[in-house]
């Protein structure tokens, strides 16, 4: 059942990269098993696999969290996952701009560089 | 111009609110009128009335963002508005469970104490 | 397994509370059952019974990031568990000062009022 | 010399109070005398007793690092400690205020609830 | 008036980069306007503007709540205002040492090199 | 005394960097000598020369401090001293795994990253 919440996890993971592998998971992986395992399960199977919510909802809250926390590192993987689930861009902008307001513009404008170089190696319009 | 952006804030507000009044706002206003004004209008007016993002969705981003900087103070209003502009129960539960991933469980643990409380006081099933 | 899982939870919650009921995730469980599950599997079984460091290294740890978070609400807990677990009045009281330095007086001097007010209760003597 | 730090500490401590005494301080030493004599020493005399900035721009600085780390429990000590040192009411409104949209909305409302209560006990008028 | 509103934010930001082009908002702006609007009017027209507080006080605040947060990217930008505004290179060095006892070592550590990096750059004697 | 005190902390900072040289203190020295004395005496002296707690557990408190503010900058220096002060590559990683439900797992991926990269630098197997 472990391995079956694992499985799981990765379809998640593979529809937030579109399908894409995702070579840092390999490196976790091969760095300390358990740890990769920990992500798999507990954070992607058992949060985004839950009823109630959609996955661009899911999105929303998840970017607007990582926007509050000053987490710039991991918003290039969910800026992408944002797209690739279906957020439009303009909403993924919007968002950035709406977190000015609850964590402060210094949060907001870091992540609006973030958003913009994504934004520019897509070639995504706004 | 000024004006008409604190009606447009105080339209948002009264959405949220359900159409009640809202006493601190006015408690603040015979404090330091420039405060509640700045409020109403640079927060509700100015963000809230942006297009690109729907209430129901900006709630979502406030409450994740609220719930990850820890501002327990600030979940009742929005807990209260998430409610009233449309959110279900689960929806705001399942939100809260998901930020525990995202910001840890204390932080969601707090926030589920809020909604507990409050979703007894108004008597909402989930 | 699910329920292996849990049980192992509630393992590990009552190591913590000195065998003590704990009334609160009870009123979690009849509020959304799934939350209270989710706490217990992925918060206690999942981490706590881990191997690698004891329990009594992990609330050195759980305790330095709930005070650096400044998540006063769930020192309380924490702070009950430590000492259920066997870390000693001081070595909680020195956690606290070394806390000062890398999450700021302001944090520090927050717990230190909770762990106060807990020796007293318990009547601990440093 | 350590005896030095703390007499500098209390003398700083003293302004801050306007010479008051200051009873949480006397019930950390009696529960732990070397966190009163941390506090006093490293916290005051270090910090407030240094050149180049004087007591009011320390507690803009001080008021401001509050507010962001939503650290409201200890709001209360420094928004009587500006007013003791000489800050103008209009003065830590205004800080509140240009908080907001560095740390957001939530702390600056949080903290513009202790700045208006303490103002109403001391009946300060901006 | 919103124009204005605009017109007041350049004037402001004019003043923080001493009378030179600030390319990060043009790209802000050819990005989507609406967020450079946004940071103009409502970022520094709307805050720095104000009475109150001078802007050398509004820096202390704004450094003070950028170091307690981490926002590191965002020092860069206000370190050289600090000192286009008037701070003088001692103020801002105790006001990042000051930071250390409020927001902890490491938070005022991080903002020190970036204030030593500028400070080369600008080749300013303390 | 203040002599004594430095000459302490640089007694801690040698355990901590395992004999070796420690440059960015120096070059701290060179640009401002109270802030380097400041660090030495306040930070390593009066923190870790203290009884209670041995420097392996306080090695704990400070990584669980610095993952959980995301002072991803500070990691590499902790993550070196707690190697070389006797803490176990295990015992490192399942600290950086358990802060992942404390403080979010944005906060314990980034600091596995730093952990990762040290750990193959210094050839440590786990």
């Amino acid at each position: 059942m472990a391995d079956e919440r694992y499985e799981q996890g990765l379809e998640v993971l593979k529809e937030m990269t579109g399908g894409k592998e995702f070579p840092p998971l390999e490196a976790i992986h091969s760095f300390y098993p358990g740890f990769a395992e920990f992500i798999v399960s507990n954070g992607f199977a058992d949060i985004y696999s839950r009823p109630g919510l959609d996955i661009k909802q899911r999105e929303l809250i998840t970017l607007s969290s990582l926007i509050t926390q000053g987490a710039v590192d991991q918003l290039d993987f969910h800026i992408h996952a944002a797209l690739n689930v279906g957020l439009s861009p303009k909403e993924i902008v919007e968002l950035v701009l709406h977190c000015s307001a609850y964590a402060g513009f210094p949060k907001a404008i870091a992540a609006l560089g973030v958003v913009m170089r994504i934004f520019k190696e897509r070639e995504v319009q706004i």
